[in-house]
């Protein structure tokens, strides 16, 4: 009997059924970053069914390369991350977290089932394969310092030529590409401030150092940092997003505590920024006899695409026929960077918004949902991609005989 | 058998070992205030044991008011408080307060102790009485709107020419009377202010309407009301003491909140300082798109001695041979000044700190005590000042015959 | 005799020696914006010098225009400006400015040699001319509201179809072209905010508002501002540049004034900083009891070029084999932008900086001057657009025979 | 003939005329402080018509010091000073000053005319003098550092037991006394900060170190260190009196420079003020990448009277028939301090305000002027002070016979 012919497209929506079952799996079973041993032990029975597949376990700690090659060169590599969050699941669906307290709430669940779904079809077309592909199954994307870094560290990049990845994101709309050459996702550093001045009566302030002036002092100082020190062409954000200081409206405490982030895209933005923290944060507590203990811990470093590999995958969205969009840079953060801080590639973000089917929660909302069918272009993305990188020649047939 | 002539120190200190009784008694059955049930028990039984002492119950709602006369005028009234504070009782003494999570921590046992001394001094002397000494016996000194201006509403000083008063303080040494004319303790008001911006992603402020910069602006604008709008001699503190914003350290919250405390001695300062804060905090979150809740509550107003009444405090510990010493005025608050808005009269502050016998723990303090020899002093203070209003001539012998 | 065929470049470069001696005249003969009369009739006898040529004069009050013209379309149109600054001379150099307190501190006069030697070359190539070529001389690009506008408004762009501008730029080294599609320069918006307070002796701030606290305040919440309201991708400065208040050490002053500059690149954000700072200004004032009067002048709008044009102004770099660098925005402001925001078209920058030759003077400094063989690269720009917009097809002869 | 009786007013009142003629003389020759030469001659003229005066010259520089002595103790010193002010004389009197520029534009004539009178009637009545009495005629007391303290240092209080001192002052009415025990006259100094940031162009903070959003932090600042570090009742000023900074509104300036006055009555205050301003701006600077000069420039002392000789100020007045006020404070400064923290002694302000007669001009007004009747108390004042120091009994008759 003979197959059918289908193009890339096509051949996606048909492995569909099974992504969203593998989804749904995982959005059932999900574990928060660090903690993924099921998943892992999921992702792994799915891969030894593959005889052949080249299988490398424990990768940088907690993750897995999965390698089909017929020639060493090109050698391109895929990448999902599999972690969940610890946010209790409120939607009211079928497939709703098992898990009390947990949650897949950032869509980390339809990037792996994407890339199960990819691998299944490559191997499946295997034959046409011209280089080498591999799909890398990341571990604790979520929580610093992430998977990506140990995994490199781990040599998970030895023989890759480049990296792609992708992120479903719900607050664009099902059908879209959005990416950009350059900077794409934000680095988000976070910082700690105590101040520690010297409690005492609220009546009497002058036997006080008042950490509360002080730190106010602050938060309006590092927002001069910004509009002055910053270049006006490096977008760089300061956020306090919590004080905590005093416990009795007559009491002046010892200390106040300011947390909060700061995002930027250049490395010597942040740098320079960190610097400042310190220096501003030291100088003001002295100017009123207090000291000042700063915590700034450098995030992910930003995501900045190569820009033949942004090009790439906008060509790959126009020959598959999928919207494509120059995005704006995202102030989020992605540890993806770490990948293509090592190799050429690029990551973007695939429309999973639906406002028929969904509500508009933004992610990490304890009733985040993504359009299922957006896996469809996730899929057809990587494998235009793998095609125009000339590792695979898809033979547009049905996937499985 | 004669009477020993006594004069009237030596008949305060031969009244000791009953009001450390008394106060012990007090100490280890305290109450919070407004709640005062045993307490008002304890006295009413005091007081009944003195046939032909006049007792007015129930003053105010909770208060006491024992009056001995032998002529309308004059009439001098002394005040007490017998309330306590919501504080576990650290100290180990064998007079520890027996009830848990409840403390005399101002000295208020001491005070009530004193007064009834003084009215058994009095009574056991009552032939020698020119004109009335009344004994008002507060509830609820600790908490606004306290009990004194209840009291006074309820025509406690019907008939009561003048009102002393006086507070055992730790922080000044058995053995000195301070006190001043004018301002003696400031007016401590309250004040709470939220402000209401718009919650959002740290990332994006600009789709933020960030409360934590506002209130930050409004904590150093709050100071420059302090340095600038007051009269430099008119002496205001302005403390924030408690600072609650946010949660997460990459969310900008809908609103933070600070609360605090203003210090003043003159009705028009804490009135334009009332209408600042509303000004202040409304039109700095209005700069920035936010709107601001502010809750004011007036303090009590400060206690401002009559001249003439706080000199007869300087002459009494003169006559008596207790060191005096001019006070600063104090930015605590007290509502006996409810009292001298009324009548003439004078507070005064008796030393009861004592480093060779106690540490010097600040009132309110868990383990705050007081040098029980000062009751000594205060009871003097009190048989000076009535014979020196001429309201009664002491025989100088023996109290009890 | 046979002319000796050339290309674009070696045709520049061999009308380079008339293009200094044009640059040189006018950089001796400079006159300040609004006011440029005998350079307006020096272009003018320039212009009268080509039989054919279409001139219009006063072109929006003190502008030209000239046309070539053999076919309606396509039609380009380049532009030059030609007013010089109230600045002082202080190079020594023999053609030096000769007019007291007057300079081409900025270079228009070689925007004009350059323009100038652009159409002695087209007119000796008319006969390969496929279109027409337009050549504007716009008086008055130094102040606002600028030449450009009223020219716009005269109708000098009936019938263009494109406009191309550039600047020499000294902080770029000669041989290099800069520009970037999208935002190139920004727009400057003019401030000028005095707080009106009320004066007194320095000793009695509470008798006075104060309007030197206030201002302060102004300041600091102005660059808030920028860090929090702008959002962080939209790049806004905030600059204030001058500050005057008060007069004695010991006198409150009534006023205070400040005055400043806003860059944006979007109409939506200078207008959202319009209205915020009309807002800031006034609540912070009344916070205080004071007022604030706010002048704020809309500068030139940014200058945005257009993709096509851009491209194709980074093409003709490349054809010419000139160097090609993708800009950054320039936070400074330029009128062209009335030109870009009616048709088509793009600016660019030529570097003009030359450290062998030159000083590293900044533009609008009273040493500034360029590197004069910059000027083969702006004519060979302008001869390569014109041809990859086909409107004129170089024979790559002599340019004169 | 008898001579007629008269009390103490009526003596000083049938010497008004000619302290009038001194007055008015003095104020239409008036010199700036260190410069009054021909001041001092007219003084040393008028003293040497006493036989038997001990004068001594050129005290401390430009004083003089003219004593009587019948008996070495009581030695009570009487103070007055004679320098006028660099200020324009707008007044249209008949006595307006002749010197363009000059101007006794504080009453400093009135004191010495006074104290000329004192002489007079003291050496007319040479006979009832049972101790001794200097006058002490004080140059410089308007520009610091004064003369006081050069007459001080120069021995001038030698063997002299107490000092008093008067201001005439317009603000309070002719017929009032005015003093205090204690703080009367506050401690003026003086503060000049330069920022020294980087000026660059308005468009490139970050580029430059902008010291106009330093200083506006700064000045922000040091407001809150008058409401946070100062005492609530150590009452101090600080007001920044002029700001400059910057010449274009789109260049950012190298420097920026404010001057301003701290106003304060402990010597412990204005140190710990001088220290914090010190740091406040150091720091404050270097937070940003800047550096501070800081000026600051002890002015006089406080005048702190002493409390029995302000009680003797008191009492005079009582005695004399002159209604007594408590003064408040004043904020000004007054070089008297000098004297009087050397040897007891009392300052008072004798009112010459008189609307009837003068409009409300301040002290340094072009248009100041006093009500010259007010002389009457000032002498009368002296005579009762030198009475009750019973340094001399007034025979109570004719001052000349």
């Amino acid at each position: 009997m003979e197959a059918k012919v289908m193009d890339i497209k096509e051949m996606a929506e048909s492995i569909l059924p099974e992504m969203i079952e593998t989804r749904r799996y995982m959005h059932m079973h999900p574990e928060v970053s660090f903690h993924e041993k099921e998943t892992y032990k999921y992702i792994l029975e799915r891969l030894n069914k593959y005889p052949g597949l080249s299988i490398k376990e424990n990768v940088g700690g907690g993750g897995l390369l999965a390698t089909l090659s017929n020639a060493p060169h090109p050698h391109v590599a895929i990448r999902a991350d599999f972690d969940a969050l610890p946010i209790q699941d409120e939607k009211d669906v079928p497939y709703r977290s098992t898990v009390e307290g947990v949650m897949h709430a950032c869509g980390h669940d339809a990037h792996t089932s994407t890339l199960l779904a990819l691998l299944d079809t490559v191997y499946h077309n295997r034959d046409s394969l011209k280089g080498s592909i591999s799909f890398l199954f990341q571990f604790a994307e979520e929580v610093q310092p992430g998977g990506a870094i140990s995994m490199v560290e781990d040599g998970v990049l030895t023989g890759i030529d480049k990296v792609y990845g992708q992120h479903y994101w719900s607050q664009y709309p099902t059908g879209v590409i959005r990416t950009k050459p350059g900077p794409l996702v934000a680095s988000p550093d976070y910082f700690e401030i105590t101040i520690r001045g010297k409690g005492g009566h609220a009546a009497h302030p002058h036997n006080a150092v008042d950490p509360i002036v002080i730190v106010s002092e602050l938060i309006t100082s590092l927002q001069t940092t910004v509009a002055r020190q910053v270049a006006p062409l490096d977008n760089a954000v300061v956020t306090v997003g919590k004080v905590r200081a005093g416990d009795a409206f007559n009491v002046i405490p010892d200390t106040a505590t300011i947390t909060g982030t700061v995002r930027t895209f250049k490395q010597e933005t942040k740098e320079m920024i960190h610097d400042i923290f310190h220096r501003e944060a030291s100088l003001t507590a002295e100017k009123r006899g207090a000291t000042a203990d700063v915590l700034y811990n450098f995030g992910y470093p930003a995501v900045i695409n190569h820009d033949a590999e942004a090009e790439i995958v906008r060509q790959a969205a126009g020959e598959a026929g999928i919207a494509f969009e120059e995005s704006k840079p995202l102030m989020i953060g992605e540890d993806f960077s770490y990948f293509i801080n090592e190799r050429p590639g690029a990551f973007f973000f695939t429309g999973s918004g639906n406002h028929e089917k969904l509500s508009d929660f933004v992610h990490h909302h304890p009733k985040f949902d993504l359009d299922e069918d957006a896996m469809v272009n996730g899929l057809t993305m990587f494998m235009k991609i793998l095609e125009i990188e000339q590792v695979i020649e898809w033979k547009h047939t049905s996937l499985k005989n």
